[in-house]
């Protein structure tokens, strides 16, 4: 009787431990996945920004990270999907590091004056930039899930823009009757021009010319 | 004597007509390289324009021109020169539909917009817009003879939007105490602007949002 009583708390116990070990070990895999998986999602990234979307390959990424090809094929299976999936990952680093943190700031002139020093960070920390300068201009004549996808957050990057001129109008910064999609465009115009002052020619004096353009569209606006 | 000279006359009349023939065979054959050379880089810098010059290689302008391979790198030797070759013809391009036409305009502001419609009509001549556009976003993080070769050409061009400040100055469209490379930085921000807007953002109304801008642009510098 002891000893069937003993039988039956040793199963329980091993089942316990045996369940315990199985799902630890089964969120490590787990944690460990998403790791490797986020890891090369930020090699793709730079990847991306430096030589473009297109040039980023399985092949190219397992060679990078040191994985087999196989390893990559895994995580991703096709290379429109490593892109999207860059894509992706890209806008929650963005959204993170460029939008986030100026919603902090007060709004009107202060919040897009932060906004778009936020976005000349963002840039600085890519080595070949914003990669949404870079791979609109790369995917605008490929029609297909990845144009689509850009098309989609820039969309929502230029609605952000023209939202800080409707919230520096409710702030008093700005008139009313301004055309807030109108300063989203010269805006977004003033960030292309920054992106390549500052890459493609190098000029040293690139934030002053910015931050006097800036000022004079802003003082249009007010 | 009359056989000997009939025969000298003979010789003679035969060396024109051989010289002659070897001349026009000889230019014949140089032309059609010429014009063949054209050709392929018509189609190269169409295919740059759309898909990116990294993407212009010796097998798919083969593949377009429906030539060999050989008979393309004969023209080439290489793919770097080949892209090299692409941007020189983009460069006469440029000129003969930009810049030139635009300097036959009457100084000052009326300039500054021809200009800047020329520079929107050949961008639209071409399914993928502006290749100077794409071409320096593509090759910003690639050091090497074709970045360079972009960026000489591109510091022209912006050289000659702060001469385009310079004479509306002299013209007396434009205050005299003005910086013309502050100018030359708002003007080419209103260029990529509209070219990210037309082609990739597909706005119908990219045109109209670019003149308003470029009016207020102008007026600050009144």
């Amino acid at each position: 009787m002891l000893r069937k009583k003993y039988n039956s708390i040793r199963i329980k116990i091993n089942r316990i431990i045996f369940q315990k070990y199985e799902r630890s070990c089964y969120f490590r895999i787990v944690r460990k996945g998403i790791d490797t998986k986020r890891d090369i999602l930020a090699s793709g990234l730079e990847m991306a920004s430096q030589y473009g979307l297109e040039d980023v390959t399985i092949g190219s990424l397992a060679k990078t990270m040191q994985m087999s090809k196989s390893g990559i094929f895994g995580h991703f299976q096709s290379k429109e999907n490593l892109q999207l999936l860059i894509i992706s990952y890209a806008v929650r680093h963005f959204t993170d590091t460029v939008i986030l943190p100026s919603l902090k700031v007060e709004r009107g002139i202060p919040r897009i004056k932060a906004m778009i020093d936020n976005w000349i960070e963002w840039g600085d920390g890519l080595s070949g930039g914003c990669i949404f300068v870079s791979a609109s201009n790369e995917f605008s004549g490929r029609p297909g899930p990845v144009r689509d996808a850009l098309l989609s957050y820039q969309r929502s990057w230029l609605d952000s823009l023209a939202k800080l001129a409707d919230s520096a109008v409710k702030a008093g910064d700005f008139r009313p009757d301004i055309d807030i999609k109108q300063f989203a465009f010269e805006l977004y115009s003033l960030i292309l021009g920054f992106h390549y002052y500052h890459r493609m020619m190098k000029d040293v004096n690139t934030k002053d010319k910015q931050e006097k353009a800036l000022n004079k569209l802003i003082k249009n606006y007010t």
